[in-house]
This record gives C-alpha cells, sequence and structure tokens, in this order.
C-alpha cells in the first residue's frame, strides 16, 4: 500500500505519491489558479492525486488514503477552519474530495505537515517529540509528538509566528503587537535589512540588490553577511539573537527533544546554527541538564508531499 | 486497591492515602528537617507512609504503588536530578525508599504532580490537554497530555516561569533576563507594590503593611486592589497583563484545552480571572477559534499528594 499526499498552495497544488517508508514514487502537479471556485480546485486536485497514481503504475486500490496539507487551519470532520490565501472558511474539503475518490482523508495545516514529514523521514525520525519552525516570509510551526501532529485543542497549536517576544514591539498582520513573525521571518530580516541600508550605504547588501533597497530579499542579506559584511552581519545577528530567544521559551515550555529549523532561511545552513546556537541564554537552575538538538531540515519541498502523505500512515 | 502519594517540600512531608478516583481517605505528615542526610529524610518518609496507610485501615498488600512530588527536577531511572531546597543533586531516591517498601515508585515535579491532580480530581477532569500555571513565590507550570505529565525530552517541561516575556527585562535568578517569573509571580507582586508604594504613601497596601513597606505580601497588595484602592488596582492590572500575555503564549504554541491557574496568587479568585481574561489579546487571524478555557485549581494544598498518588494511576 502507498500514501498520496497533497501539498496545496496559494500557486501550486503538488500531489506525490509515498511509500511506507516515506519516500516519493511519483509526482504530478497543478496551478492552483486560487480566485477560482473551491469546487473547481478540489476537482482539480482529485484529478492530479489520480494523475500521479498512474505515473507510479499503481491503481487507486494501491492506495491506503489522501492526506492534504493546507495553509491554514484545519477544523473537525475534514472542515477547512480558514485558509486566507484561499479565501476558505469552514469549507468541507473532505466530503468534497471524496465525491471523487472514495478513500480516507486527512487534512492539516502545512507547517504541521512539514513537521511530520521530517519526524518521519528527515532529520528528527526517531524522536518522541520535536518541534518544526519554518522560517519563511512568515514564521510557521508545528509540533510532533510519538509521531503525531500535535493540532492543540482547538487547531491552533504551533502557531509560533504569534506567540509574543517583545511586549508592546513591531504592530503584526494578526493586530497585536511583538509577534515572534516580526522578528524572525524573512520579512523582518528584510525589513532590518532597508533600515541599515539607510545608515550603511556601502553594505554589501545594497550593492546585491543593485542599490535599490526595494529589490532586497532575504538571500541577499545572508550571503552579504556569510560574506562578512559587518552591517549584514549585525543585520542577521539580532535575528539570530531573537530566533534564539523563541527557540529557549519553547525549550522551557514544552522541552521537545529535537527543535528542526525549515523554511527560506534555513538555506543559510550552518552558518544560522553558529549564529543561534551561542545566542540561546543558558539556565543557571539546570545548567547540566542537556538542552534539545537544534537541527536543520533535510526534506526541503517534499516536506509538504511527504508529511501530507503521512498523515494516514 | 489504593494509591500513596507523598508531597516532599521543604518544609513538610505530607502523604495521603488516595482512592482510584482521587479522593484522600487518610493523611499523615512529618517536618522534613531538609539539613539531614539524604538517607534519614528518605527514611523519615517510608515511616510515614507507613503510618498513613494504617490510619486509613489498610497494609501495605492493599497500596497498588507510591508517588513522589518533588520541588525539583526529576531525572530517568527513579533519580532525582536535582531539588535546589533539599540540596539533592543526582539522589537515587526510588531505590533508597525501596529499601524500606517494595512498590512501584513514581517521582516526578510539584507542579507537573499539581498538573496531573486537577485533571484526575480538579477543575480539568476529562481535558485532553491541559496547562498547570502555579502563581507562587515563583512561577511554576505542569502539562498533561492524554492524562499523563509531559515531562519532556529532558525533564525540563512546563518550566513556565523561565520563559522569557520581556527581551532585556528584569535579571532573574537563573542568570537570565526579563523571565516570566520576574513579572507574574508573587515575588513581582510585592516588588511592583513596594515601588508603587513611594509614590504613593496613601495607598491602602501600605496600611495593610502598617507602614512598612517590608511587611507587605502578595495577599495585601490583591486585597487592597480588590477594595478599589487606584495604586493597587495599577499594580494588580500589570501583573494581569503580564499573566495574559503569558497565557497567550501558551496558547499559540501549545494550545492546551484548558489553562489552570493554581499557586497561592490564585487565592484572588474571580478577582484575577476577571482582570487577566479581557487582556488576552485577540487575534485576527484565528478570532472564531475558540481559546482555551481558563480556569481556577481547585484542590489547593492537597493537589500535591493526589497529583503524586495518580503518578502510578
Amino acid at each position: 500500500m502507498v500514501y498520496v499526499g497533497v501539498d496545496l498552495g496559494g500557486t501550486n497544488i503538488a500531489v506525490g505519491v509515498v511509500s511506507q517508508a516515506g519516500s516519493i514514487l511519483a509526482q504530478a502537479g497543478a496551478k492552483t489558479q486560487a480566485e477560482r471556485p473551491f469546487s473547481a480546485i478540489v476537482k482539480d486536485m482529485a484529478d492530479v492525486v489520480k494523475r500521479a497514481v498512474q505515473k507510479a503504475r499503481l491503481t487507486m486500490d494501491d492506495v491506503q488514503s489522501i492526506g492534504i496539507g493546507i495553509p491554514g487551519v484545519a477544523g473537525e470532520g475534514g472542515v477547512v477552519f480558514n485558509c486566507t490565501n484561499l479565501g476558505w472558511v469552514n469549507m468541507p474539503l473532505r466530503a468534497e474530495m471524496q465525491k471523487y475518490i472514495n478513500k480516507p482523508i486527512f487534512i492539516d495545516n502545512d507547517a504541521n505537515v512539514a513537521a511530520l514529514a521530517e519526524s518521519c523521514a528527515g532529520v528528527s525520525v526517531g524522536c518522541k517529540s520535536s518541534v518544526f519552525i519554518t522560517l519563511g516570509t512568515g514564521v510557521g510551526g508545528g509540533i510532533v509528538i510519538d509521531g503525531k501532529p500535535w493540532a492543540g485543542g482547538h487547531g491552533r497549536a504551533g502557531e509560533i509566528g504569534h506567540m509574543c517576544l517583545v511586549p508592546d514591539g513591531v504592530p503584526c498582520t494578526c493586530g497585536r503587537n511583538g509577534c515572534v513573525e516580526r522578528y524572525c521571518s524573512g520579512t523582518a530580516l528584510i525589513r532590518s535589512a532597508k533600515q541599515t541600508c539607510c545608515n550603511y550605504p556601502d553594505t554589501v547588501i545594497l550593492s546585491k540588490a543593485g542599490g535599490n533597497v526595494d529589490k532586497i530579499n532575504a538571500k541577499m542579506v545572508i550571503d552579504a553577511a556569510k560574506e562578512g559584511d559587518a552591517p549584514a552581519l549585525r543585520v542577521f545577528n539580532t535575528f539570530a539573537k531573537y530566533l534564539a530567544m523563541t527557540i529557549s521559551n519553547i525549550t522551557w515550555f514544552f522541552d521537545p527533544e529535537m527543535i528542526v529549523l525549515g523554511g527560506g532561511i534555513s538555506y543559510a545552513g550552518q552558518f544560522l546554527l553558529d549564529a543561534v546556537l551561542p545566542l540561546i541564554p543558558p539556565c543557571q537552575m539546570f545548567e547540566k541538564l542537556p538542552l534539545p538538538r537544534v537541527e536543520l531540515a533535510r526534506l526541503g519541498n517534499e516536506a509538504g508531499i511527504i508529511g501530507a502523505a503521512m498523515l494516514g500512515r
């Protein structure tokens, strides 16, 4: 038996047929065209699933279940509670999908799914508990306990990006202030780099952006920091300080066996770990107690498909 | 069968025989005399356990297991990792206790034990997940998942008091800055009240303390706030604001079904809930998703005995 994983994004629908061990056997995809009605998107998803199964030279009888990772909050009974990018509120995704394919269908948030993928086939395999932090445009997260994603009592668990890091800090899109996402995301890195460019017009960041602050992206900031550019290093180290604080807060509350860093910023690789780990503040009370291991995600873009598939394992 | 619970504190050893349903059938106690050697304290604990079982008109054959709640960190294999008040480091508590009583012995941190008690026989009965916050001299916490205490990957889980609430904030005894404990404990309430007394010498707090700032305790601050004294209300509301922020951070990370407030400050009762709940900042992204219920602990001092006993259930 195999499992099908659907990575539903605002731009692409990516589908994979996944083995029991978490390897992708075949893939298919389509554009989401998010402006279309719910029913049209789901019909397309079902078609792409069928295509992926054919490509794997299998039939639907070989498929155990279908898992779908959504960029939003999953509710009870296979309903999508909300999905901002797609404009979905309380949409019966499981029921609609089962009109086309009569299989068990599991739905979860995309960060929870990526967390599960790493724990089934990536860096956190074998951990009793792990927390995954996606450092992308925003900051997301997922908790895995005993090999299962932890959704919490109301489907909100793992929303690390909206924990408060700085009381009365930078205003957040969620209507509150000082959220982790305002300090530890790619967006935060770019905001901070733009400010730095005003004070240090000679920074390598600005030359990478062709002198245009509006062209700065996170990769330019990281690359400039890696090259030793002092203003870029200052920006990156401030980012690292806040990330270390977030890791520390997760450690003292939940103490997972491992914390996994994923998302676009984890492209910085060992350079990111080298900046963050020394900044996790030591605690004299428990100085001899080991800290959770902090590691980089391994599965990259495939995590969305693999983790969704593994929802049914 | 019954369960025995031992609440080991820096001052008292309190032991209870507890029914399957979590009721205390008989109790016995002794002074800890923490300055004594480890072996003497453990021998006394065993004697008090035997006395409690006799008082319940039962024999050791009726006892399923013994649970011990310690003011410290439990390690692997029945060893106490550390216990600051008692000066214990890596002490083989289970093995020492089994010299006197040959029963299964479970050991956990006292806040985890209180959390478990509320979830077995208190306010959070039936919750799939709950987080207990002890608001006392310091701030502790415990997480319960599926009726079991969650110790984390290294025994540190639930150390809510040492999550960072204010970056670069008030120095903490743990060597770091801005910990929750520095803003949400009885100690924090008293510190803040003392400062207020300098600016507002007419405050009811100061009259309750007989004009002596060094006699101020948390109860005086709460009572003055309940009486409507403006400076006391300001102190209490600042405390409530930080507690609301802590509750919010737990909500966005872990999203438990219920958050239980216990410890000395929860004596403030409904007045505390009325101050804290409106200050939990709303989040526009998830405004229709229910929040965890926030409730007051019900078992008071008995939580230590009941929860320790329930470690073996």
